[in-house]
């Protein structure tokens, strides 16, 4: 067995999050961290079907202390970067190799990590080859996209999650309708997908309407999403409070869908599943948190609340009802992370660095009484009342 | 002559400016102002062609400490409210109007101001059928949109102007191109129109070819604008470092066009400029401002230099090479002059409410050494240099 390798922080993951955190590292001057990526930076985004694009508007505003939405650091911008308002998958992967090759981020590529143990010192990391790699510290990163959540449906192996569909595969154009499972953006996105190519869908969804409204595009649909839908209208219908348990195949090769009503619904066409993703099963995160309510459960510096030292990034971090689902949202959590690593590892925190990040607005913000927040961050749940379309009556 | 009407803050239109500072003095509590609209709220954007939307798009952040860029007040969305990205002007109208009466605002609609006398006092406004309103302080957002700059061109009154263009106005769908002269995001918008009905365009434009990259979207063309140009390419042409500087009509009721070069263009279409605004010249403005190279002159609290009191708000503000000429730039500006005009008033300032403007970003940033910058506002000039794809380098 080689010698093991030595780093402090081992950040599991080369998407947004991981790179974010890296270069936050890097603003404060630390060195001693390593990225460890399975594939290549940005990998998960290479996947995403051509036609998709990002929700988020990329504008290049850094400057007056409105970092591009899609930025993973105060001073880039993937609309300047890629000179695109909404990029693809390929164009924003692209854009994460920019930033770093920039920020001279230690990224070994092509190195999965395949299991993670505790030791005395804190971390043993085992990579390709047997490789180990001890940390003191390691942070997850691994985002959502290769966890696709089918949730508690019932041979949800008949149909096909979102993320499994190639930019070549066929859909039908006949005038029976392709079922899809789901509300949100992807639905949307996969509905456009199919009406653009001649097809009809229809959407069902567990949730109330997509044309409801709340103040958090992650809760509701983005504009971006509204309008696409309102174009297609005539080509889609839409059944919300549909929670589908069961899907079985019959005799002819059709699919029967049971929904939770017991209604039915009977389809030639493989469903197709737009029910998100959860990277919570993943093996080398769920050994390391505890669950509750359904999500992995976070001390208020994004720590496991069950193995010390052990630190969650990206879409899955959630407190209590604010989930930072966006990377406008999880990357205000890397300079207080970072500031936690490096004051534990005895490195000198450098206040100037860390009043950029907040001049920025990449930091979590002290909300006043004006909004009756109870925490440092913004309540997600509640910013549908607070943000509202005219919001003066606090 | 009737009695005079006194109040403390007069602010002088109801654009985005007059009522987003107006709402700025309503959240620190002050009563004491009124706002004076020579038409209705947002009667500019409603004057906007019908095609014509947004360039900086609205999206729903706020709650996350990133206020739509197109907002008015930390608290509101016009993505939110108007369920669109890009707003028209005539839905941006609706939105403004929205938020004046939410913050209750004290908009006198209908109500032109002839003139304004400086007194003893302050000021005296002349308004409708010769009332006069005294006010201790002025303020003047008067918005660009009424004010067609036409620049140094001989016979520029042969052509038409951007602001000027009707919705129902026909444009050729011939062969010959319609001359603009422009390359910014008016010139673009205006080509995209007449190519979208069947015609072709040719840009003249004084400055770099529109591809050429800055940082900042106010001083070259934003993604969306980029984007829309792309898609056009084929029917337009542009011809850069051209400036136009004599229109003449020939016999044959051709326009001939002279540019610096002394190169020359004929064409039988009326030449449209979209050649920008400037509010500088407006009777109300002019007799109390300096102007420093060819913009008004301001201290930093935005009060002219030679009229003590008189204050400017909106996209006309520059300071420096800075200037403020989007919302999401120029909102920046009303919480410190709120707190410079509540000071003289000897009202109590309250912290939490500059705390929540801040917190916001909607108020100027301290710039760290990370941006060398050398004041309290960032410098557009620079912005190209420090929020680079890739900027670490600092």
């Amino acid at each position: 067995m080689s010698e093991a390798k030595k780093t402090n922080i081992a950040i599991i993951g080369a998407g947004p999050a991981g790179l974010g955190l890296g270069a936050t590292l890097r603003r404060y001057g630390y060195q001693d961290f390593q990225i460890f990526e399975q594939a290549t930076i940005g990998a998960s985004f290479k996947q995403w079907h051509p036609a998709t694009r990002f929700i988020s508007p990329s504008f290049t505003t850094n400057g007056f202390g409105a970092p591009d939405l899609n930025a993973i650091t105060p001073d880039t911008s993937p609309a300047y970067s890629l000179q695109t308002t909404y990029p693809t998958g390929a164009e924003y992967a692209a854009y994460l190799k920019m930033v770093a090759e920039e920020y001279h981020l230690p990224v070994q590529e092509n190195c999965p990590i395949q299991s993670i143990r505790r030791n005395q010192a804190g971390f043993e990391l085992v990579g390709p080859a047997g490789t180990v790699t001890t940390a003191r510290f390691v942070v997850l990163g691994l985002g959502d996209f290769h966890y696709p959540d089918q949730g508690a449906i019932e041979g949800a192996k008949l149909a096909q999650h979102y993320a499994q569909i190639h930019s070549n595969q066929p859909f039908s154009s006949d005038a029976d309708p392709q079922i899809i499972i789901g509300g949100n953006e992807a639905a949307v996105d996969l509905a456009c997908h199919i009406v653009n190519h001649g097809g009809r869908a229809a959407l069902y969804t567990t949730r109330t309407d997509p044309a409801s409204t709340t103040a958090d595009p992650s809760l509701r649909l983005s504009e971006r999403s509204l309008e696409r839908l309102a174009q297609i209208a005539s080509h889609i219908s839409v059944h919300p409070k549909k929670t589908l348990v069961k899907i079985t195949q019959q005799a002819d090769q059709s699919y029967q869908l049971t929904f939770d009503d017991h209604s039915q619904v009977v389809t030639r066409h493989q469903p197709l599943l737009a029910t998100g993703f959860d990277v919570a099963t993943s093996p080398l995160i769920s050994p390391f948190f505890a669950k509750v309510d359904g999500h992995l459960a976070l001390t208020d510096a994004d720590e496991s609340t069950t193995t010390a030292n052990c630190f969650l990034i990206g879409p899955q971090v959630q407190h209590g009802n604010t989930r930072f689902c966006y990377i406008y949202k999880y990357r205000q959590r890397w300079a207080p992370m970072a500031e936690t690593l490096l004051h534990r590892s005895n490195f000198a925190i450098d206040p100037e660095v860390t009043a950029w990040y907040m001049a920025q607005g990449m930091y979590p913000m002290i909300f006043s009484h004006h909004h009756h927040h109870h925490d440092h961050t913004p309540a997600a749940d509640e910013s549908c009342d607070h943000c509202h379309p005219t919001g003066c009556g606090c």
